[in-house]
């Protein structure tokens, strides 16, 4: 439907989580989108920037400035941002001045690298989302579109919620 | 977005595939978007119904014309239907007279069974684009969104362009 | 424990069989023991000799007489064969003259692509088996050794047993 | 080869990490061997016994005295201990006086959870090794079978070796 490239920037969280085993941990590693996307029959255009990587909580206001310049500054309608969730409702917020690009947001809850993942299909939902919306900023979770300015993350049931239903 | 439950259709086509080693044989098996949304963190409500279970070479008029009375016969407006890859188009086209409703055929172009199978990408595709579109009938393959009369496979390459693009 | 590597030959098989979308068929494809063992943090010395790319039930005498004079002609003490399960039993048998290698069949009732396939698993099984157990011919299946002449494939429940368990 | 049941203890370590999203950390869950062993085609006999669910890192001498009582008192001559990579060559040594079962230890240097773990191949090695070796202690780590008195942890490219080859 759509004929200029999808941008997609990454910006860490669970999503991009990988284990080092010299070191017992968890890192958020490099964007598992590029990954994903390369390995399936996708024919979508697409552009991706890695612009952070960093588990969400560390995300600073400094951090949603540039992300927000960062989407001002493409030529690009459409943009998807992979983020952590623990922040994600804040970061699509601090862009809410940008009202003339399809937006939408996604991640997972459990990293890519499970066999368990949530990734996949999360990132085919924000891919079919950004090309059939109108111009607004969405979360795309749990495999439901939520408007920015209506969503939540239940945390202690692991999923995102519009804001009436968070008991 | 939507508060009523998805509509999700089954009739078959390679995402469903499995293969039986006592027979050394690969037959169309039970619906597979069942166990992939099972399995995922999904809260968007949805609703199976298996219409057939059949390679899409073997899907008839006949077949169609049931395909085409049970959409009409749902209340619901958000349709998904996973179709064997080979006639998903004609099947789109013999929906045509419906305009009331969004519409939405997928599959798969390896078994989901593989691990490297298109299926749960196609499954987010769709259930996102179901809820983010109007009213219509739409192929979802490949990460993109197709209108059903502007979209064929093209065979050779295994992927799904518009009618201008095939060479 | 042993220091020469373990030479691994390929004849093909369900663990090889791949999808051909374009075709809507499958066939027996490139060694996928190779695939596996790269992707793992393994360490011991292997060569893979591709030697046959057949479905077991296509193996004929002279395949076989192939295969004993492959296996007589290397200097190596240990050896993997991976191999269809229909036949393997019979291709074991027509190596019983050679009585100074140990000599482990594996190979996998699903296709090595599927989630669910035995194949990594048999293929651990068979990499210890062959640097673990003295002079001999085997066959690792359903995670026990056989010895060759005493093993069978009991088809309708797709296992392999001794030939006293089969009813 | 053998008709008595194999005794699996599970102790923790990498192989039975998970992610818990809404503490965003990892920590050590149930046995992922029995997961594995469940959904695999695998006919030979086994019995579970979950002892601990630790980080090898906080195993102590007392737990490790609990896992020499343990296989101790098991009439069972064939044993698999699935441990983390961290002190596994410590607890095997903890063993040393145990001279007539075959005592097999295995792991994982990436949780069973992830796509790319080795858990099921190590799986795959320890039950053909503990089936195929004679009376001692071994560990089974990258495709190889160590014994116990004559293996260390590379740390620092995350790999097990003689200790003679550790540079």
């Amino acid at each position: 439907m759509i004929h200029e490239p999808i941008q997609i920037i990454t910006t860490g969280g669970t999503i991009d989580k990988i284990y080092f085993d010299a070191k017992s941990t968890y890192q958020v590693g490099c964007p598992n989108i590029k990954r994903v996307l390369e390995e399936l029959p996708v024919t979508v255009d697409y552009q991706i920037t890695p612009l952070l990587q960093k588990d969400s909580l560390e995300i600073t206001d400094a951090d949603r400035q540039v992300l927000a310049d960062t989407i001002k500054a493409t030529p690009g309608q459409r943009i998807i941002v992979t983020h952590g969730t623990d922040t994600m409702v804040e970061s699509a917020m601090a862009l809410a001045d940008i009202q003339d690009k399809t937006i939408v947001f996604t991640g997972a809850l459990e990293p890519a690298m499970f066999k368990t993942s949530d990734a996949i299909f999360n990132i085919g939902c924000a891919i079919a989302a950004v090309q059939a919306l109108p111009a607004g900023i969405y979360i795309t979770m749990n495999g439901r579109i939520f408007p920015y300015d209506n969503v939540v993350k239940d945390v202690e049931n692991s999923r995102f919620v519009p804001r009436s239903e968070l008991s």
